[in-house]
């Protein structure tokens, strides 16, 4: 265990970020100034080339503090890193662009050492890699109290490939990119545990992790929960397919709660049926042990980063080979207002009771 | 005053952001979807017109925790806002280029009230105002403990004008844009009437607010140490004088700090003179009055914000008419190393002792 003193900040910085190399073209100077230089002047991936005057330059920003973004009894804090990067990420697909750098600040009080913000940035550099995104900038500070993350993500986009969530059209197709409620099942699994072994402990003291035991075969949940990845491979499917969704978001706090957001910035209804809703089996077997409904879980249960979208009905051809990708309803006029169609057919009204809410 | 919960996350993001207008016509696309949306393929200002290809991108960010960087038993809202915009706008003009583009992530806790993010955010928008940047994005959340800042700023540059740390040479002139340990002072004086105030008082409650009247006269100390400005008018100076600096820095952590990283990353040394230091008669004064050598905090004292910058000798003629320009030093060997010459001819070894270090 190393302390952070021994560094300071300037030497924290230096350390964690000795060996980054950079991938992106684009990326012309990273760490190590003032600021970090980009030029985007001209795209050329592998997979697109975008002219001068089409690039957009996509920018989103994430803050993560612990005690109410993450519990570190048992969040890793690699996968803390993990995750922290890409929920930006998933930011920028849900535009339709690409990701391409990041910077990182980082808030750490005095109980983490040095080999500590190593793990979590670890986390961080896997992501990156994963994904193909520079590590440009950040800013290292010492904090009172618990962690703080901040990462911005910057990524790019041909102009007339963006997708804002305000374009939905009458009878356009609601997609979904994957299962929901899963990572929301998994940190009720992560909960539960907690709470277990707390109790079982004498003086009520709390252990660092739980017994691996007790989530054995559920292992989905868990990476629902706390290793999230970014439908980029949806994003590429669509491409592929010659599909452009009319509106997109990524799903961060519940599916619920982000059609009401596509439908009021596109002044459209929306009808969703519930036996369309894409479910996992482990979490459904889950929410039964645990006395929940797990359709409302998957309505109102967050951070499952898969990708919310509409496509126009010409379009229904196309999506229909594409793996995981579910049509779970449709867009209706705006007087309809957003409804879910139960299994027996009765018309519940879709409220935006979000992830924080639910928590409570 | 009215509390948070009343608004919820989505609530306070859409109300501070409600009636922000954007002036880059860069920005595409501000607030309201997954990111915010740039177009940097072209940059038209009043000042300069950079062609596609030459656009370079520069991105920069900084945290600020409750505790650490700030005090809120002295620093109004309005004010902190303020500054951690411009210490952001600040990094950019260090590398040259103009600002134009910043995303705000908040954490708070409970104890704010709605009033008070509002103060917060009008003293980040007066600076945005004034210095032509667009709000484009941000995160806002509630926090277990204290308040979180985190700014990250974009910004444009012509590739040909872009400063870095490492272009100092050899008996190139040293420059700053203007008085040094100023903002030191500044805080030293905040600090001495909190403790007095504290003292003072029965049950040794802390209050708000210390008198006016133990400022006056003082003002431009505190004005330093709360509200600074970034040095755009000495980055103006310089392109209408015709020069271009060889090697920038902004000075937050002080001037031996920041000149060590620029002599290191150029592979030079250094040698400044004390007699060329500018310090403010009042930040003199109450050095004076306080028991601390105002030389050491002109060196090693933070947040002056003030432009450290390397010219060539041939540009000395242009350099002289420049207000607010002050010629400290030149640039040596490396061998000789980083050194001050004293008032009677002495050389000191320059340290980084930096502003953290120097608090404690």
């Amino acid at each position: 265990m190393t302390e952070i003193s021994k560094y300071g900040e300037f030497g924290l910085i230096k350390h964690l970020t000795k060996d980054i190399k950079t991938v992106q073209p684009s990326t012309k100077k990273a760490v190590g100034d003032d600021c970090a230089v980009m030029d985007f002047s001209e795209i050329k991936n592998s997979k697109q080339k975008i002219k001068n005057e089409d690039v957009r330059v996509l920018m989103t920003t994430d803050m993560l503090l612990e005690g109410i973004h993450f519990n570190l009894e048992y969040v890793p804090l690699k996968h803390l890193g993990y995750k922290a990067a890409v929920v930006n990420f998933s930011d920028i697909y849900a535009m339709n662009g690409t990701p391409t750098q990041i910077t990182v600040s980082l808030g750490i009080s005095k109980r983490f050492s040095v080999e500590d913000i190593e793990a979590l940035y670890s986390g961080i550099r896997l992501a990156c890699e994963r994904y193909g995104v520079d590590i440009v900038g950040g800013d290292t500070c010492s904090s009172m109290t618990g962690l703080t993350i901040s990462i911005t993500c910057l990524g790019v986009a041909n102009a007339k490939d963006i997708v804002y969530r305000n374009g939905a059209k009458l009878n356009d197709l609601i997609c979904v990119s994957g299962n929901l409620g899963t990572a929301y099942m998994g940190l009720q699994l992560l909960e539960r545990e907690r709470l277990a072994m707390t109790q079982n402990i004498p003086n009520n003291q709390s252990v660092p992790n739980a017994p691996i035991e007790a989530f054995e075969g559920r292992e989905y949940l868990l990476e629902r929960q706390l290793k999230p990845e970014a439908r980029r491979d949806m994003i590429e499917s669509l491409r592929k397919a010659g599909v452009k969704p009319t509106a997109m978001m990524d799903i961060s706090d519940g599916l619920s709660s982000e059609l009401l957001h596509i439908c009021s910035q596109s002044g459209v209804g929306c009808c969703i049926y519930e036996d369309k809703l894409p479910i996992d089996y482990q979490a459904a077997v889950l929410a039964e042990e645990m006395n929940l409904n797990i359709v409302t879980c998957a309505l109102n249960g967050g951070e499952d980063y898969e990708l919310l979208f509409t496509c126009s009905l010409d379009d229904y051809e196309k999506l229909i080979p594409i793996e995981d990708l579910y049509i779970v309803g449709h867009i209706t006029k705006p007087e309809y207002g957003c409804n879910l169609i139960g299994r027996n057919g009765e018309e519940l009204t879709l409220k935006a009771q979000g992830w924080n809410a639910f928590q409570s």
